[in-house]
């Protein structure tokens, strides 16, 4: 499989508004070429894709998700680019299905590159001392390393994550799936995640 | 006045429950002597006091206020000590008019000790810059540059602000109120607030 550049899937979702993994495999359907992809993502149905290069996803909904009981609370901005949208009752569901979401898997951030480095290193080094424990040899080691912060991503960022009311969509299909509907440009920007008692 | 320390201050809240400001008061009117001052605080009608030392608020409650038009929200997580009084009407209104209150005032934190140090950093450069810019010498200019810190900590720091909803009090005040008539420590541990299209 083509190897593909961070700065190229960047690329790809500025101009597509399409998220970070099917971005991704898109280029490496078409090795890494950027137009190319763009129209892989179009034939794949994303009609939409063409009409928002450039436009940004300001308007939307600041929605909360609120667990009976109140000890579990989700704060959530989610974007499209205009106020009609963001009422629509399809663009409102998804704000509500995402906050519900987020309060059940509890993930840790939206996609990979808003994962706090420091988290990152912090699991590394755990991984890497539980390798070296278990007597594997260092080239050995690192691959394992590798295949379980690959793991770590997919568990803990919201976009990659099964959604829970049907585990055989990401929530980055979710994503994709509204934007194709409503031929604007949507993101979940970010969230926050209440449970009481575990305040830093 | 008496200069009260950093420590006594903080020990003073750990062993009451009792807001920054109202330590920092009573200490002041004590010397610094912490055994007078939480007789100090409990002559001033803080009668639960004395009962609360070294107990954890740990109950309490996760709730939000979502700005009508979805543009604006808050994320709030409030303590007390027990479920029970978790669920009395008197904390749930609590809970709502902080969360309000935060919507509509936008504090930066909930005391001065949670204030970013990067933050207060940036406002004591600008401060200096300004007193400089307007000539000032520089033993005069550090005075101002305080007094432009300690206001800056009044406005941004939620127990400082005056409740919205009656600003003859504080939101510490409001806390205060609680605390003596539900007998347990109330603290305001953390609040996130979202304006869209403000994500960072």
């Amino acid at each position: 499989m083509a190897e593909i550049s961070a700065s190229a899937v960047r690329k790809l979702r500025e101009q597509t508004g399409i998220g970070l993994m099917a971005c991704k495999k898109a280029l490496q359907e078409t090795d890494g070429d950027i137009e190319k992809a763009v129209d892989f993502l179009r034939k794949q149905g994303m009609a939409a894709v063409e009409k928002r290069a450039g436009r940004d996803a300001l308007e939307g909904l600041v929605t909360s998700y609120i667990h009976p009981g109140n000890r579990l609370g989700v704060l959530l901005e989610v974007n499209c680019e205009t106020d009609f949208v963001a009422r629509t009752d399809d663009f409102q569901q998804f704000a509500k299905d995402v906050a519900m979401h987020i309060a059940a898997e509890q993930p840790k951030a939206v996609d990979r590159e808003s994962v706090d480095s420091s988290i990152i290193d912090h699991e590394r080094e755990i991984y890497l001392e539980q390798a070296k424990n278990e007597g594997k040899p260092e080239n050995i080691a690192e691959k394992i390393v590798t295949g379980r912060i690959e793991k770590f991503f997919q568990e803990n960022c919201l976009l990659e994550q099964p959604f829970v009311k049907n585990s055989d969509q990401s929530i980055e299909d979710l994503v994709t799936e509204l934007t194709s509907k409503v031929g604007e440009k949507i993101t979940i920007s970010r969230f926050s995640v209440f449970r009481l008692g575990e305040a830093s």
